[in-house]
């Protein structure tokens, strides 16, 4: 049970750091923190995570990450269904609390804001169409599951993965929030989109579908590079 | 007493330098660092006294630390009292220095200027209720504990806490800067409002309780989370 | 072949981190994430990449660092030309990938964008001349190759290099993109440049010339002040 | 020799890779780094510094920090004055290079620029007060010295002293520029204000007498707290 808990708290955190550091600071007038801090939050939230929890429950925190994870052989099949129900229980608590916090600010109104809900075409940030979009959460997923194999290898230096992985994640914000405010984590775009309703939620099939195909063509990448050295 | 002056030093340089970066250089025209810079600079006072002085004190820099390890069986309770008196005297001489030198340009106001104060209503900086920022720092304050007890486990790899724990307070204020100017701390609420007087001095109160209850949640938390575990 | 393929990867990641940031996410309206954003996003191409795969290839994912090791002594002559080939298919299926992504939002024009494309003179943002560019293409990649050199030394802190030598790329676009774009770099640049042809296609010379120079500079520069200390 | 050459390439990179970016990109249009930017620039030339030569010099970078270094017992005697000559030459010549790379744009008018010179009164930035321009420079070398002494104390965990000290600069960087430019290193006021003469030769007595007590009182306040531990 243990581990589980630490999955619904991490994700609880990415979630509510991430899309907070979003509808809370990104756009706050003349000093707002913008696209760069919010890519530099969500990555933080990872980076905090995985030296806090990572050796309670291995810090997931993405049921993408999950599954890549068990299709690259690094992962238990028992656990998978455990960790994607607390990782989504923990990003629909975080959308909870940021709805709190956020509506004490006269005048917030959720589907207004977006509350960073992911989206594509007329909803994407930059309003990228559904393939753009399909392209994206695809390739930044393999890349992240790329950089999550190869810096939890054995033969990679110790204690410095949470860096990588994390600091991977707002890199990967720092390209593509405009294309689709960026998920690449299924439970991210969960947590919110069900307060927004609507087309977030109609459109969270991609967020779910994208994310999963990239994570799995990552771990496979991977162990090919990786197992053929030797 | 060598242990108390760390704390101190410590408590002066989060101070001057996280609040100090907010009074002179947040609002800069045209090049200033805005909050992603204050937040930054919140976070790299800790990064910068975890590793100078670590060995030391330990580093908490913030009565809320201070009482959340102990409730937490990290801290020993004859050390509780005299750490706290240190950071808030750290955090008053901080603020007395940051006065002494944002003087010296020409039509400086402290009170006008809110001096990085906390606060809510009215005095948060984007008017959040006194319900939002009470969550807030409640919620946020939790988070940093579970990041501190974590990253400081025996499990955690060795010499990356303080970047873990200086992220997550450079994380925290991304986030909610907008809702209460982001304290996590009594002793840097304290070092600046003293300066301000007034409305600073009555909101105080809520910059000392819901740090505290924070703290000892999250410390409580991350026991239930890691102790389950063998 | 397996270390062929992780420079392709790698330099894949290089170029469509680094100028999709630019291309997608600098100039996005309000909150973009600007050159320092884009500098960022650079260097942390290399972290993410040096601690996923610097086990498998060393991670040059730059002819100029190839080229610049070798002639430090770090790295045998019969891999040099299948690792710059592996870059430079790398840096080009990135431009495709980008421009499939770009593609999405309506409007986008390949050309008028620049699509990151490294230049001088009136293609340099700043409009800076080719002196200008000269000078600092050569030394910025020759400290490029002093920090690789050092960083990756035996007596260098373990681990850490990844971190050096990322940060050090995002610390050389903090000072140059105004110049050429910043390009210390002959994959990058083609991997842009042969999606915009034209002048991208005739100044992509000196974006070879310039950093091979610079990186032969640097590599022999830490040899000197390396080798006499003993 | 050897040590000494390894300082002059060090500072000649602190003072091209931080004034670079300040004259090169803080004010670019639209997508500026501003005083984040630079103040993250200046920082990290020490990381990639301290990582590249640290163990060939110690990577100093500047006079203030050699002093200080020296007054805290870290340092021997004879080596004092050769640091500081090698690291006022280093300054001298990025400078050199910077001015080259900065005249390729059409209209650069070095003192019109300010070409980074560091300043008080009419000169510094916000048009800070001489008093508050002497306690600041003061202070932050101070509290930059505990950083130093602290993060290379054998207590701290190894190999983080770089990213403690870099990261160190950057803060600095983000409280002080505002008042004075921010130096905190002689080396790096001397290696610009000799381009701009004037005013930036008139006030620089500021910029070495400011720095180095600050220096000195940091080392002796580090070894008061660090020694009656024991």
């Amino acid at each position: 049970m243990n581990k589980y808990l630490a999955e619904l708290i991490g994700t609880f955190w990415l979630v509510l750091g991430g899309c907070g550091s979003a509808v809370l600071a990104a756009a706050f007038p003349d000093v707002g923190i913008g696209l760069l801090g919010v890519s530099l939050a969500f990555g933080l939230t990872v980076v905090t995570m995985a030296y806090a929890i990572g050796h309670i429950s291995g810090c997931h925190l993405n049921p993408a990450v999950t599954i890549g994870l068990w299709s690259g052989g690094r992962f238990s099949t028992k656990d998978v269904v455990p960790y994607v129900i607390a990782q989504v229980i923990g990003g629909l608590l975080a959308g909870g609390v940021l709805y709190v916090i956020a509506s004490g600010q006269a005048g917030f109104d959720v589907v207004a804001s977006g509350f960073a809900s992911n989206g594509f075409g007329e909803h994407s940030p930059g309003q990228y169409s559904m393939l753009a979009a399909l392209v994206c959460e695809i390739v930044m997923t393999m890349m992240f599951l790329i950089i999550i194999m190869g810096a939890t290898d054995e033969r990679a230096p110790a204690g410095f993965a949470p860096l990588a992985i994390g600091l991977g994640l707002t890199l990967i914000h720092l390209i593509s929030i405009p294309v689709t405010n960026t998920s690449v984590n299924p439970a991210r775009s969960t947590g919110v989109a069900m307060y927004v309703g609507d087309w977030a939620i109609s459109q969270l099939w991609l967020f779910w579908v994208a994310p999963i195909i990239g994570a799995v063509l990552g771990a496979i990448i991977y162990r090919v590079i990786a197992t053929k050295e030797e």
